[in-house]
């Protein structure tokens, strides 16, 4: 093997596929980039059994061949490399020489054989939509994904298509957070769960651009496609919540606050909440909801705090405890300058809305307070 | 006590004193913050009995008193509040009320009267000196302090005030570090050492401006005083280096060489040199000089480096082992486009020195190869 390449473009390309590096892995293998060439094009790709990621470059391939190399050495120098011609070479002890300029680097390469293949995908449902746009998506969503894999279905965000929109939604037991967008095109609908892993080295690959990115889904995969790069992934097993039935369409009483102040509220009282240890690190605020007035407060070793916004009210007088952190969580991906909060009663879960439209809606589950 | 004070001067001055603050401690009362009124100012202090600070603050005091607060979560709610008036209340169940528009915490404090005084320090010998430069020597020498406390006098930095100018020195066995500025007014010569870690606090401190700060100093302490801040610590005790004996004045073999050229070698070919994990951490490479060319190089089980850059030789052909961390170190430091760097014969140490004056000297001592 033998190609010249610019650094630029390989360093795009290696930045691209080191997200599907395996980290902890028993096949030293998946430590490493394949490197295939094809006529004038290289292929990068990285697998660690459940992300596949490929990335094709277009560049000078003076002698064809393949190799595996370690893809934290090889991106490292290529990274402090000076910005020109890379030119790469498998030489005759299996050696990858990196000549640049006046530096010359040789690491040693794996058996690219022994790199597994990349399943193949049948794909039976696709949709195509703005990189900028999923990035959003998945960023306002998947921060209520949940950790706990005793039940694997929650580790995901849930991708439905459905009157041609795209609904993202994430869960944990305790909130709930959906995202919704009109798609450009007609499409079918349906739905798959993509693990939350993939969704955010997805979100370190697409850009803030407007060019499309297609999702494509098979029965057990997903692949996403862009120029130059292809990531594929396994989806989750199993049936994800009727989050439409989850969420309440009736509310008590309504709030309609200043995001900005209400955030700045919760960041300050959470110093005090979450600042004792608590097993269960459950660090509940009191919500109380006079007419025109919301306090948040809370008291414990540390000392007491309490916070007081003037709002507009709707509906009865209430009284709820709640995790700060789940309101932070919403309202730091919410841009609007104000949002409705809507609750039920003192048991129920209240839901974080636009004023306007139904783009996003977050339901925080409410904690019963000790007296 | 009862303080009125505008958020923004407040917050200066606790970031002042929060790196005073004790991390590990069995006193909680080091833990806090000493706020103590004095007519219309404040004093805020923190000691971990190696550093202490105060700050004075000048504010609205309606009602004069002394408390402790826990620094971290005073400094948190500080921080988080509204830029605007901040009242502040030690309530007579001993809480500190902070209150600030909507919001009003309530901390626990802990008794003034537990708070350990500062040391009192008669100063001996004293210079002023303009804080961007002293905060420029620390960052010039500062790294290559020793961490072993075996020797402790190497844990700190040599400030020696000699024919009206200040060296500040550092050396941990491996290395040295020497930074000189002429002083601009007359001084008695006299030297001290100061710890390491009080000069990483200094520096968090001290401000990137022409303002002076007077450092003086006693037999045991030294003293740093800047408007509205005093910074006390212990000085080290014991004979530091003879460091002008130690630097080497002649040399064998000297190139002239663009300084991020070799900068940028070095921090690709430690990329290989420490990627293998030795006990003594020497990760030596090998530098070569012939006439017109440096050649740095390594091989190990990750694979082979070697770099070549055209300089201007003077003198003998070399070959000799270094630690590339040593060099980067240094290199990152340095400001000038080109240096100089002299050798002696290959055990002995080599030294980067201005093309002109006297400014600096980096002394790196080399490393046995193996053959």
């Amino acid at each position: 093997m033998k190609i010249v390449c610019e650094k630029e473009k390989l360093l795009k390309g290696i930045n691209s596929v080191i997200n599907g590096v395996s980290s902890k892995t028993t096949m030293p293998v998946l430590e490493g980039i394949l490197i295939e060439t094809n006529d004038n094009e290289i292929k990068l790709t990285t697998y660690d059994l459940e992300i596949g990621i490929e990335y094709i470059i277009e560049c000078n391939v003076e002698k064809q061949g393949n190799t595996v190399v370690n893809a934290i050495m090889f991106s490292e120098i290529i990274r402090k490399l000076p910005d020109t011609e890379i030119k790469i070479t498998l030489n005759e002890n299996n050696l990858l020489e990196i000549e640049c300029e006046g530096s010359l680097y040789k690491l040693a390469t794996m058996n690219p054989d022994e790199f597994p293949e990349l399943p193949k995908i049948n794909i039976d449902n696709s949709i195509e939509i703005e990189q900028n746009l999923l990035k959003n998506m998945i960023r306002k969503t998947i921060f209520a994904v949940s950790n706990e894999e005793n039940r694997p279905i929650f580790t995901g965000c849930l991708f439905e298509i459905k009157d041609n929109k795209l609904n993202v939604v994430a869960v944990d037991g305790y909130r709930l957070a959906l995202k919704t967008n009109l798609l450009n095109s007609k499409s079918k609908d349906f739905h798959a769960v993509i693990p939350g892993k993939t969704l955010n080295e997805i979100n370190k690959i697409i850009l803030d651009s407007f060019d499309t990115i297609k999702v494509g889904i098979s029965k057990n995969q997903a692949l996403f496609e862009m120029e130059n790069c292809k990531i594929v992934t396994r989806l989750l097993d199993g049936e994800f919540l009727n989050y439409n039935n989850a969420i309440p369409s009736q509310w008590e009483t309504r709030i309609r606050v200043n995001k900005n102040n209400l955030q700045n509220c919760f960041e300050r009282i959470i110093l005090i909440s979450a600042s004792t240890i608590e097993k269960e690190k459950r660090y509940p605020v009191k919500i109380s909801i006079e007419i025109g007035k919301v306090t948040i407060s809370c008291t414990n070793q540390t000392g007491d705090a309490k916070e007081e916004i003037y709002v507009s009210t709707e509906g009865k007088n209430l009284e709820s405890g709640f995790n700060p952190r789940y309101f932070l969580d919403a309202l730091k991906v919410i841009e609007d300058e104000e949002v409705f909060i809507e609750f039920g009663t003192n048991i129920s879960p209240c839901i974080i809305r636009p004023i306007d439209g139904e783009e996003y809606a977050y339901m925080i589950l409410p904690i019963r307070m000790k007296d």
